[in-house]
């Protein structure tokens, strides 16, 4: 991000304690606050500039308790196409198919988990038996594809099928928002499309290459919201390669730089490749996004 | 944090937009948000319960814009005892003499600064000019001190030669708050003291370490939050290896257990050592304290 | 790793100064040498206890110059399967065709090199010409690709075709090492596949699921060693939900696990999911992989 | 470190299994790996170029078993002053005490260890007792002690106490190198200073100040090796604000540029501040130190 010239670093104003007040107020901090509220800022110029979005999400946040996030993305029209991973999609449905999620810890023994059919991811604990009905849900819709499809495509068929009008994937259905899984066979939902699927069907990622350059050959302004690196960062991105750059980008992440990895590589680093326009504006805020997701969209709630 | 058995993950409810109903909210996430959540509530604990607070502040708080909440902080009733690095003394003084920080860049050229005298801390610029006002400021106050004292007894003198309201060393004087600052000599306020000394002033630590005991044998609830680790950190909890231990603990960072350093270490580890009760609540919240401590501090403004 | 009981912190001894020997003293340091210590033990066991090991390999490793490892590691025997990104098989493309990567700086000025065609990983610059030499090579290949193959079968089209003997890709295709990459259309490999296959060629990844199952479900010791995290990670670990666990497993990562996220998850939590039998041995190196991974295959190198 | 134009990355050598030679072809890799290389050749540099080098030295290092490494670059000219925690002090002693450190797990129930009078650093334990051995030691040295001392001062009067040869503070003492610790209060030895000093002892970090201060107006050329950051770090680099600046720094550190912090700051940022000269060599090696230190002092053993 730009900054002008000689501004003071100042005080946070709390005689309001709404959210898109706070965050407005970071822009005289530093650090990752200020971080924020660039991102926010941006974030906000991108929807009211009727940017083409691309949310691209990494990492377990649909179990971490952020879909309606997505869903309420998807409703008031910040984003216009999500990139998530086959995990995230398999919890959305887990979700959807109210079962649900359940508050854990950290600091558990897990093989004892093991023992009672609990699964953890870091504090959240799942069900064995969340799988089975996933699979349930999953094997007849499977077990009649045919064909190549891409997983925008084959998102459109699970979303139809899904009742739960808080799930990404409806909502996503309803409005024609495309879903894009790059990493779909490396989850459960793979697993069982390995199981289930007829000889004749391939799941076909190139086809979702060819998808995502259609939407990136939009002569329209694009940016990218970037959650947590990943395939979904990279997929996106590297579609730009042979487009021309998105206008603006946002990445939440806690990786690092200093590792090498794309994760964690800088926005700057991007526009090398020229994923990134010249001179597209960029901001990264380093958190953890199921604190600065949350905060995004409320301050985007809250000033639109 | 204990949590209660078999609770599920959920939403975060987005139909208020104030600070203090989104972290609530965060309860039923994971991760950090969670982490936060807990975090907000036991601080909230504390307030209510009259506990005694120690808020450890290291890293560079006030370059980044976070001094008028540790002053609020004081105002409010939310810290009992200010525990923190020389250089954030030093940098609340520039603040508080209307000098200021500048809105930089990080990305900026290193030798090019130094030309313009301009000394980088991330993405804050303090001017050169800065450090000789510190100097005019404490020289004479430094000239005239003898005997020995500990740093709460000198920011007492220094804070009632202040006459912005908004710093928390004038806010501490006022409140009769003990500000401790263990590595006051690790700052310039140190290199000021060492030139301008009488050879018959001491600064004196071990009496430091004789005050913080004296808060630590108090017989009330006692709180602590800590901000970034460091020596704030490590003497704070360090006392209590003669006293009880605290009854409840915060600490926000952005370091990890596994590089085995103090700053990084989990508060579990500080039960080991009997520097936490047995039965302490605590909760550990790994984000930048320029994000998470603002958002506590709204929280707490709006939910007392 | 278990530990006996009441070990004393020892000295590493540097009276031999050779790669092994320094590692091996240090199993009585701590924090992450303690770590690499029993890491190299670990695979030295699963090497010399006839393991079939599965190597995930995520992050720029290629560019970065570890190709050689990853080739001497399959000439050695002490990988039996690779799983790796789409990203590093092209870099290995790019290496094996001897163009090579450049040794660049990471404060580089971006705009600048893109106007350069220079392509900027971190501290290492490609040039743009590289990807036209690797859609030379690849374009005749891809065309006469038909039906549905694995990535493995792809691999082994490719890695015949390399005549550069220290190619990872050549290596593997004449020991008959399986190459996974659950990510290639996630590269610029990806991108050459959906511009120039036929239209009945389909990159089958669910025929990669099979496949693995298969190595999966073999009756000897399966080891695995992990690189950074990533879809490698996922991919191979989740095989096992349909099989009975891997018996040993080594990771080295720069990711924490308070994010939440599967790169950084902790080998515990795997067996709470029984991709880890519970018996089975594991350790986490929390470093560059960049540096522990040279260690480790000097380590095997000199010990073995 | 600058780099000359247009060298290509390289495969690492591994014809040779000694470090030296493994470090020396890591000068062609890149992350990490790259930097460690120059960090080791810009040591070797300091050390034939007879440089005044300060070891910085934070985060638990004696307890991980790193002093006979910080004792040996004392016997062999690679350290000419020491600035290290109290901590680290502590942990010599009880170390040359002949008490020594217990290897323990990270993932322990800290409260069972409480009760067994176990103290954890994350992997290793501490046993209460060992404290009680300490302060029978300290209480009759700080009994006689009288006036103003600085801690290079007192550290020699410890220094010339310890009998065991492996000691670093007894090491320093016959070398006469000065050790300072800017943090001796924030540690057990503090404790014991403010419970047996004379009430006419003060412990003076002013004259640590002057102190040190000399020791960076020597016009020779000045080195620093800054291993972890917080108090050491900014304790020898603040010096240097009087003075010209170091010609050449080494950092090696777990922490990152992005929270804003003085332990991750790039020494970029250093010359800034002119705490680095303009044209000073400067290389930063993000890696726990337990596993760089030993390589790199193996590195110069083996080189020099």
């Amino acid at each position: 991000m730009n900054e002008e010239e000689n501004l003071k670093v100042g005080n946070i104003d709390f005689s309001k304690l709404n959210v898109s007040h706070i965050i407005n107020s970071m822009k005289a901090t530093a650090f990752n606050a200020r971080r924020l509220a660039y991102a926010a800022e941006l974030y906000r110029e991108m929807v009211t500039g009727n940017y083409f979005i691309f949310l691209t999400l990494a990492g377990a946040m649909i179990p971490a308790g952020m879909r309606n996030i997505v869903a309420g993305m998807m409703e008031k029209g910040f984003i216009s196409c999500l990139v998530t991973t086959g995990a995230n999609v398999v919890h959305e449905i887990i979700d959807a198919l109210g079962i649900g999620h359940e508050i854990g810890k950290d600091y558990a023994d897990d093989v004892k988990l093991a023992g009672e059919n609990k699964n953890r991811i870091y504090d959240v604990f799942v069900d064995q038996h969340a799988f089975e009905e996933v699979e349930n849900f999953l094997s007849p819709i499977i077990s009649q594809l045919d064909g190549n499809l891409s997983t925008p495509e084959l998102m459109r068929e699970v979303g139809k099928r899904i009742k739960d009008k808080n799930s990404f994937l409806r909502v996503a259905y309803e409005k024609e928002i495309p879903v894009f899984s790059p990493t779909l066979h490396d989850s459960i939902f793979g697993l069982h499309l390995s199981i289930y699927r007829k000889k004749t069907f391939y799941l076909d990622f190139l086809k979702d290459i060819n998808q995502i350059l259609d939407l990136c050959f939009q002569k329209i302004p694009l940016g990218v919201v970037i959650v947590g690196g990943g395939v979904p960062k990279n997929f996106t991105l590297q579609a730009m390669l042979l487009a021309e750059g998105f206008d603006a980008a946002i990445q939440i992440t806690t990786d690092s730089p200093q590792w090498g990895g794309l994760s964690g590589a800088t926005l700057s680093e991007a526009k090398s490749w020229c994923k990134l326009k010249e001179e597209a504006k960029e901001v990264t805020v380093y958190c953890d996004a199921t604190i600065a997701l949350p905060f995004l969209y409320a301050y985007l709630l809250d000033s639109l």
